[in-house]
């Protein structure tokens, strides 16, 4: 494994609440704090399942709905610019994933988006039968996977490895490698660019869901010769609940592939109105249908919030927020049961992190009912991703003494924690 | 051709602008104008291209912005409802559709929809190698049947006839018959129950598309045997720019298909987070990733002003709005080349009118000038949607009066109107 910078980054030996207020006066992104609209009273460490709203979003919303909508109706197509939403919001996410200009468009679903890019891929492979994935991935992409193989009926295996052995099971009848860069339980980081390399090396081709990474990690799909990804904009991008997904080709790829649903919007000349399907140049044929233009346009206002963002400082302060909860839960609940899992190394980490506890779910919701809100995965994890851009070390330090509270009255058994809801 | 109620129905013989007003006086439909937020000194005459935004889906966007999202945050996919809304707002749209309880999801756009049903309609004839559709059939429809096909490689054939050749084009060797109901450009309806118990008879599903039919005709997929349809929720039924679209599947044929793009959405236990796909029981299945919730809350909301409205009135209302579009302009500007396009029996007829004129765009964008929006589709077609719900009958002759004045006094020569955009 490569020695990367940030694994050099410490966790702060924070021993009193008086010592995250001073490491929160002294951090550089504070003042992003202001640009959220957060609810009172709340410890939102949820940053990774949906982002929280940014104000620019609602002034942005509110226009899009009054003036563009219901002032400019039909015009607002171009007078608002509409129509070119998912490529201006695509040129802001390229920037934050290290992606070329006019690489990235913004359209559908993570799962729509997945299947179009596996699509395209398989044809770039014809004679290989194998796509590799890691039961570290995230099962919706699985399932993706296994709908798109069982649908095509061409004998393609999907091969299942463990992550660490993704590497080693790479070779020449694999068609397509495709991942999630960070595990959205344990948080365990891939190495994006050794293994890009090493399925090129043995003549395959890569597809990279990038979900629990954009925004929260520093990402250089071009420099790590990524040829596909896939994303979401709803987590650290502050998109809004289900806000449309981005992809990503490589240049060199563009013109070589084509979406398996090809609709107007990937058209040469969408108003031509023309009988046959001429795929635009560029990314641009990746779409399909008509997008969601409501909640395009709270994304689009979401994305400026990075203009002036370093992403290695919110690389850096995600580690010490992450790392600073990791050490408080090890050494003020770890005798209570809790475990940390994933990487114990901090550049091996992404955005969040995770512990196990028996009655995790239980924990999780007794958590919520004292204001701190972090997620739980089955069967029994539990995952907090605070977003360096509105979560400050004093939030930090109260959520741990919250959990602490929790586990040592044992409040979490009460019956009412106990229930499950369709949403967990 | 089955005769039909709605050929009865009677274009007003109206001489005079005060007629029209007796006839907004007498119309009761009137009162549901005032739920929507419209632009001053617009005839909006384009609601078949993007509905006019309801007021209650203004107030239930900034809902969803600040209560649910901004303070409600991830606790709204339960708190708030968002998880079930799909369905929840697909069981409003099957009463305008005519379809059972539990056949209808709000999903993605109708690229994506179409995709999923017509693979799995092929799936269901795997030893039939036709798909037929006829060329009045949007187009975008046209290039998603030719992307799918492509992509299956199985050496399907895509024939297309015209409209009124596709009941004999029918034959033992289609497995699907595709069509979209009303003809985007002429207005042209097709006769949905007929056609599909042709394509039953000899052996074949169909897929429909609703997209210019849902909330402006009477529908019945069940009654008429429809297999499976898509349709659009930003047209007539006002759900905003790009609002996500609707999918159908018949009761009988839930559980024997299954959805190319098999996501987490569509899993029986989306929450388990089990490696391996198990489809959801019934229409669910159909779904695969997380929806975009902000619009899908403002389509949520415009959906309710169907309630206590009967598709009979609105259909009637239709019916004499372009009725006497088409009897005025008939009237006045026949002698300046204008020509009717599409039926002209009354019944035959879809919710828009359409005209020919040879410099279409240009009249177009002058009348819109002239604060009258309709659209132009190439080549040479005005089209005209007027909206039951929010449309008066003095709006339909103001805006006959001032197309007769835009193309008397030829102001539509002028350079700035024939200036070409990137949407039309």
């Amino acid at each position: 494994m490569v020695r990367r910078q940030t694994d050099l980054i410490e966790t702060p030996a924070v021993t009193t609440r008086a010592e995250c207020e001073a490491l929160d006066a002294a951090d550089p992104l504070a003042s992003l704090r202001q640009a959220f609209q957060l609810p009172r009273n709340i410890i939102y460490l949820d940053g990774n399942s949906l982002g929280a709203c940014p104000k620019a979003s609602l002034d942005r919303l509110s226009r899009a709905a009054s003036n563009e909508w219901a002032d400019g109706l039909i015009g607002s197509w171009n007078n608002a610019g509409w129509f070119e939403l998912p490529r201006k919001a695509g040129e802001k996410i390229a920037k934050l994933i290290g992606a070329p200009e006019g690489s990235v468009i913004v359209a559908d679903t993570i799962s729509v988006n997945l299947f179009k890019l596996m699509a395209a891929a398989l044809e770039l492979r014809p004679n290989r039968r194998v796509v590799l994935t890691d039961n570290g991935n995230f099962p919706s992409d699985i399932y993706v996977l296994q709908g798109l193989l069982r649908h095509l009926g061409r004998g393609h295996e999907l091969r299942v490895v463990a992550p660490e052995e993704v590497n080693a099971a790479i070779d020449e009848t694999v068609a397509v490698v495709t991942l999630t860069d960070i595990d959205y339980r344990t948080s365990r980081r891939h190495e994006m660019a050794s293994l890009t390399a090493a399925a090129h090396a043995a003549g395959a081709l890569t597809v990279w869901d990038l979900a629990h990474s954009v925004g929260v990690v520093e990402l250089d799909v071009e420099g790590s010769g990524v040829d596909f990804a896939v994303g979401c904009t709803y987590k650290y991008l502050n998109g809004g609940p289900g806000s449309p997904a981005f992809l990503y080709v490589a240049p060199d790829l563009q013109e070589r592939v084509q979406s398996p649903i090809s609709g107007w919007w990937g058209h040469a000349e969408p108003f031509a109105f023309d009988l046959s399907y001429q795929p635009a140049k560029g990314i641009t044929r990746m779409q399909c249908g008509t997008q969601p233009m409501l909640s395009m346009a709270a994304l689009d206002a979401a994305l400026d919030i990075w203009k002036d963002v370093a992403l290695t400082q919110v690389r850096e302060k995600s580690l010490r927020l992450t790392g600073l909860l990791a050490s408080l839960v090890a050494r003020r609940c770890g005798q209570l049961g809790v475990e940390l899992i994933g990487p114990t190394v901090q550049g091996e980490r992404g955005g969040h992190v995770s512990f196990r506890y028996s009655s995790a779910f239980a924990v999780v919701q007794a958590l919520i009912a004292r204001g701190v809100v972090g997620d739980f995965r089955a069967p029994d994890v539990m995952r907090f991703g605070p977003s360096p851009l509105y979560i400050r070390f004093v939030d930090i330090w109260d959520a741990a003494t919250r959990l602490e509270e929790v586990l040592s009255s044992r409040e979490y058994e009460h019956p009412k924690f106990n229930r499950r809801r369709a949403v967990t």
